[in-house]
């Protein structure tokens, strides 16, 4: 294996040496898949130091697919590349003491300690609350689980995101012979991540005021709830569902096919109302009576609106319709694919697609962050996810200050020497 | 107007003094509607002092449905009670000299200066980067918007959250007969407030080590597309759309009929698999060849997996369902309408349904913050958006520093008195 990243990685250091904020923040990282993966990937294109504590055989996803291939031939999993790119990689067994004794030191100098076990599995590798409060009175503690580590009826559920995701209706269908169907994104998973990020930097904020510690507890199922908080609150209001598709307030509001696809129009205001009949030719609309409102042009949408706009939109391409309705300044938008929006010149210009490069030469496509701070942009291409294990040697000794000795004994290098107790502390 | 408010505010004080993590930390928020507001609230929930700075009509959404009546019978927005809960409100008229010179002065002594203008708007009323770093060297800029400030091609184009959403191809369908729809959630607002969280208190981390302020600069759409990013990579890996409601490694996975509504299931590892077909009554089904992995169930789930299921869901209720598959450790939900989900065992346990009441006694339920730190939870109720510049006079003498003359002055009380300047400075 190559060791491309490690350029990477000095490229990416001088390019933009004092703008990271969070440049010196440790974050020893036991989180799988998504939800923690995604918080800890934004703290790392932020600066941070994340150090991804994986078992000897890997994180699962590290086994997920699609594959993509090293030069060598290799298969890489390209989900785990993109999803873990700029973190460190670390090896420890948890159910073995020197594996245990490993992350006590590693947690007791870190800023943060992320992790999205169900609850209860880290007290079982001797992690309990006392115990981090004990190795470190200044960590800051953050968890990602379905139902959150407080005492309540979901707590031990197994739980991945469309689990939370029904549970607190973000899918619910009106007609009870439609079956709910997710959209694409795992909101379930990212939304929570995004929480978890929130609380996880409130919470170092405050130990960078004042030395203390704290404790981060999110529940993927609180998030959706959250994320639902419109549709909860409009139900219980009027005793009736939101319906998603159209607007109870705002008109023309909606998708609307033309030749070539389909278009997204989104008129609130009255000036928008204007433009709108503006750029489909018809200024009469706008000064017929009973249409100055949304709720009225709402109830007199099929009546007065459909068929002008319909006349419209079959005389119209995707991209020259937007740009008609851009020009009168009405809000409006190409349904595009994922992939043409990634690729597009927008996203281009803001620096979102970005290449990821594993050490063994393998290249996938991703998006960079949405978290752009200062004149620091992404660099085009970064360190993807690492080898398996590839920084446990240096991260035991440049963060845990372990000594060479100790760190033999930990990989199996010595079979007769100092114990790992006495290397290590 | 009574000023219930004041009572809840010290309340809340009183009930968590220590604990809120954004104790102290001054936020001046020029933001409108839901993607700045989303944010600053999970602030403001925060223990962050939030001055929602409005124009002397009020914010737009405090005429947005659905209305709810105070005691005295005068309607107020339930809307803006929800999303404004726990910050002040200042009213002042951009446009006007006297109004620049009191946001001047908020803005020089606050952490976070938070607006979701067009790109070039808050310049207009004299506030252009170079002013901001300027009037405090030390302040988080963060902005929202649909495209982003930095030069781009789509820069200037009016933005709500579904142009993001479709521009960036969240909700793409592969079906060009089928229109792309919407889920409830506004998540083309809801996740970028959450990036802007994320990216202004990184910031203010950066801040609080280094004393340096920060720019921070959320684009809705870079937002959609990190969203949309497991579906960008897998249509360039393989060409073609992930299909949300069907998955190409799990199986079984899925929304399913039962007798009173659907659940789903979500079985990806091999325990679950076994789980799965105990929880069914077809232990024999584990046994079969060809069935071990995800792949092979996926494409073996109409041929053996899909009859057994269905005559197993043909005889259950919802909630057993659920029950039996999670004693089987199988991952699965009820699907629930959103109001259900609010008011359930589990909400209540993790305290994330709350009420707002307004100054004049209106109440409203809504969803509590997920973000929980320490021990804090959610108070029951919650002070509501606050009545229109109901805090102008306090915070321009607490947080600006203004005396009563220049207040009085400001207010159009005095006719003739110290100029503003004489008096504020």
């Amino acid at each position: 294996m190559l060791r491309l990243d490690a350029g990477i990685e000095s490229e990416r250091r001088a390019a933009a040496p004092s703008h990271l904020p969070l440049t010196g923040v440790v974050v020893v990282d036991l989180s799988r898949y998504i939800a923690g993966p995604y918080c800890s990937m934004l703290m790392a294109d932020a600066g941070a130091t994340v150090i991804k504590v994986e078992p000897p055989r890997g994180e699962d996803t590290r086994s997920l697919e699609p594959y993509v291939a090293d030069i060598d031939g290799s298969k890489v999993s390209a989900y785990f590349l993109r999803m873990n790119r700029n973190k460190r990689s670390v090896t420890l067994d948890l159910k073995s003491e020197p594996g245990q004794r490993a992350l006590a030191d590693l947690i007791s100098r870190a800023d943060v300690l992320l992790e999205n076990y169900r609850p209860g599995v880290l007290a079982r590798f001797g992690f309990d609350q006392e115990r981090l409060s004990a190795l470190n009175t200044g960590l800051v503690y953050c968890t990602i689980s379905g139902f959150g580590h407080t005492k309540t009826p979901m707590r031990d559920r197994p739980a991945y995101n469309v689990v939370a995701e029904y549970e607190a209706g973000v899918y619910y269908q009106r007609d009870p012979n439609v079956a709910p169907a997710p959209i694409g994104p795992p909101v379930g998973d990212l939304f929570p991540a995004l929480h978890a990020l929130g609380g996880l930097l409130m919470a170092l904020y405050r130990k960078a005021v004042t030395g203390q510690g704290g404790r981060v507890d999110i529940a993927m199922f609180d998030s959706m709830l959250s994320l639902n908080e419109i549709r909860s609150s409009y139900a219980k209001l009027y005793g009736r569902d939101w319906d998603p598709a159209a607007h109870p307030f705002y008109s023309p509001y909606g998708v609307f096919p033309v030749r070539d696809g389909h278009i997204c129009i989104d008129v609130t205001t009255d000036p928008q109302w204007r433009g709108f009949c503006a750029a489909i030719g018809r200024p009469d609309l706008y000064a017929l009576d009973g249409m100055a409102t949304g709720p009225e042009r709402v109830e007199r949408f099929d009546s007065h609106i459909k068929g002008p706009l319909d006349a419209w939109l079959a005389t119209q391409d995707r991209d020259l319709a937007v740009a008609t309705l851009t020009e009168h300044h009405v809000p409006s938008a190409a349904i595009r694919h994922p992939g043409e929006a990634l690729e597009s010149d927008q996203s281009h210009a803001r620096g979102m697609e970005v290449t990821v490069r594993s050490s063994g030469g393998a290249q996938v496509s991703t998006v960079g962050t949405p978290i752009k701070i200062d004149r620091w942009q992404d660099l085009p291409i970064h360190a993807a996810g690492a080898d398996l294990g590839a920084d446990t040697e240096a991260v035991l000794r440049e963060v845990a200050g372990w000594d060479q000795a100790a760190i033999d004994h930990l990989l199996g290098r010595v079979l007769t020497a100092t114990t790992p107790s006495e290397g290590a502390h």
